[in-house]
């Protein structure tokens, strides 16, 4: 072996594949860029129909990774995500047929100027052009980033779970045919055919050739995705959210607040994972007797665990900690500035929420508190595209660049500018 | 030498210095993020008068620089960006003065909505955080830079070139001056203080601690940063601009956006490298004579060459070439297609331009050329930050995400979005 060949990564067959599909979809992503919206949404109508029309292939496709997924030993938690039926197959189709109706980012102009010499300038969104989804289990997912990413004049590049595979190839089967129906390329969503795991590498290595990969999936995905990728990667990898209760807080609120956000589902990124109580609230065993009451497993500093004897004394690791289960970790706090310091040393930037009827100490909060989405007075298992109003999302992002917060159509766009003139010179 | 030493990159004093610098950006940021528009503004101001009291010392520290150039045996275009004179300076202080007065984005609303359950969302600009700037020769970068990162609420890092070293520090030096008097911390702008290339592969390693890397500088600088960055990017690494002449394009126009688009100033990104010309355009010999007489080499195909024994036949090399020099390729096409197929092969999708007098044919050059910038009856060499109103440039943006052509301060912000509630829990 020389030097060379040391040096210089060797082309895969993995590789030669993502180069195959890239140049592809790239193609793709031209007809889509400049494709109407009312062609795009009658698509989208067109493969939610074909996803109906097919429903029993699909659903005979998702037995069989069921059945694999059993004998595989799969989780309960697993075999839930990767099941389909009739309702929830109808579901991804209806999702399919709202995108459709959402608005179409591309062409929306973002500002335009004329310059003192008259040309106009004209700021307008296009496509990123080609997006690379990666993801686990959740078959749903399929569909659902093929119609986002359609919707927003993308082309996309699916990688699924090896779990998923029957169950990704039908709804993909189903979701093209569709689109060709309605003249759209096929080119357009295209699924990874292999489960060899080079292929995400490849993936993730296919700067120019893919613009963006957005990972679905658990954390030790995300992990590896933003660790590995040269592509840029929209994600969060931890929604290690905080719930803050100042001590001008309203008791009700508090309580109510505390419960939903922990509680109202606790495997989801917006689950609240820490609660942090000013020292001059006047009723912190109510939140933790409510949590408790709830189901949930309390972890308290020393102040928190002396409050209570069904509270268990906290670790270290307990605040910087992810728990997606019935446990929560709870703080007393010395007023607002206590609550910012330990939100800045350990949230995961993606959600966090005061609780307060003080409008100052909410403004400073909101003002201070450096994650994607802050709140004042609301659950932070509203961190969501469709609770905010976005129709749908591919995702949330925790990073600083492109887009932040839940992810929908717009930031599967980028911009150009466009100058028109008469002839102007520069000087 | 065990495995374990082999795959785990070692720390080194680079590493441990850009930590350094790193944790007291971001310690200045947090300042800075929260800092008024009038604060920052006086910040620049007393920038700027520093830079005007320092005069003499700044020029001194040139003029040593200046002569390591000339025992080095620095070009005399390396020589000429390196020099700085009073007038010069006085421009580069004039400069801070300006971003003064551009219009703050931070705070700035995107947009809000208020949802059926009486949640009230916005987004609003906030700054990206910690900025890197690594640049050469030209020592006005030091001012520049510093001055539009502090506007847009970021701290930045700054790693000028050697050759230029001691004018950056005594830049720095009077701008760090202005800051503390006007009480933001001086740690908003750093000057990284050793020359050691290693500090440059530090700072593109140095992801969580530095958000965004801008490189300023030649084509070899701007090919590292791409290549080994681990931080996101924002650059351009060529300028293959297409001025296209179509069949209807106004002849006078023509030779007047072709000769200032080529030959205004050749060695800007924004100059324009290929003219397409189209076959049923009447008068191309008018082009190419115009360009000899202005001074340029014309290279063409075939069928240019056999217009003028002026012309040179151009090689297959010629059409991906960014000359940056008194030189143009030349190819007939045929028609908008042809000159669509010719862009979308070779553009470097930073700004390209069409001629014509038929709006059908702009308009759709305009959808889809796939290029930061696309121009109609206007020269490429208006790309830039100024000319477009933006006030100031941090530099032009070929990629697709997060900001694209010209960015200054907006293009250094993300956003946020704040949720405010009366109590809301999510169903």
């Amino acid at each position: 072996m020389n030097a060379e060949v040391l040096s210089s990564p060797r082309l895969t067959d993995a590789d030669a594949l993502i180069a195959d599909m890239g140049a592809r979809a790239r193609a793709a992503a031209k007809q889509l860029a400049v494709a109407s919206t009312a062609a795009k949404a009658a698509a989208l109508k067109s493969a939610a129909g074909q996803l109906r029309a097919q429903a029993a292939a699909i659903l005979d496709a998702n037995a069989l990774d069921m059945e694999a997924g059993h004998e595989g030993g799969l989780t309960a938690a697993m075999l839930d995500r990767l099941r389909l039926d009739e309702d929830r197959l109808s579901a991804i189709a209806d999702a399919v047929d709202a995108v459709a109706k959402l608005a179409d980012p591309v062409g929306q102009e973002i500002d335009h100027a004329v310059r003192p010499n008259g040309m106009a300038l004209s700021r307008i969104r296009v496509p990123l052009g080609v997006v690379g989804i990666i993801y686990e289990s959740r078959p749903n997912v399929t569909a659902d980033a093929a119609a986002l990413g359609l919707m927003s004049g993308n082309a996309v590049i699916l990688r699924g779970g090896s779990e998923a595979v029957r169950s990704n190839r039908a709804i993909h089967a189903a979701f093209a045919a569709g689109l060709v129906t309605s003249g759209l390329p096929a080119d357009a969503v295209q699924l990874v055919p292999t489960q060899d795991r080079a292929a995400v590498g490849a993936l993730l290595r296919a700067q120019g050739l893919i613009d963006i990969i957005i990972p679905r999936g658990g954390k030790g995905l995300v992990a590896r995705v933003q660790d590995e990728a040269r592509v840029p990667v929209l994600a969060h990898l931890d929604g290690i959210n905080h719930l803050y209760i100042d001590g001008a807080a309203d008791p009700d609120k508090a309580v109510g607040l505390a419960v939903n956000a922990k509680m109202r589902r606790t495997g989801v990124c917006g689950a609240t994972e820490t609660i942090l109580i000013d020292r001059a609230y006047a009723a912190p065993l109510a939140i933790i007797d409510a949590l408790i009451a709830a189901g949930c497993e309390v972890r308290g500093d020393t102040d928190i665990a002396a409050l209570s004897p069904h509270v268990t004394p906290a670790s270290t690791n307990d605040w910087d900690c992810e728990y997606l289960d019935a446990i929560v970790s709870i703080a007393l706090v010395d007023s607002l500035t206590g609550a910012l310091a330990h939100i800045d040393a350990h949230s995961s930037r993606h959600t966090d929420a005061i609780v307060t009827e003080d409008k100052a100490a909410a403004e400073r909060f909101l003002a201070e508190v450096d994650s994607a989405i802050v709140m004042h007075n609301a659950s932070t298992q509203f961190a969501d595209g469709g609770e905010f109003g976005l129709g749908a999302e591919i995702g949330i992002a925790t990073g600083r660049l492109h887009a932040r917060g839940p992810v929908a159509l717009e930031g599967l766009t980028t911009y150009k500018w466009l100058v028109r003139g008469a002839g102007q010179v520069r000087p």
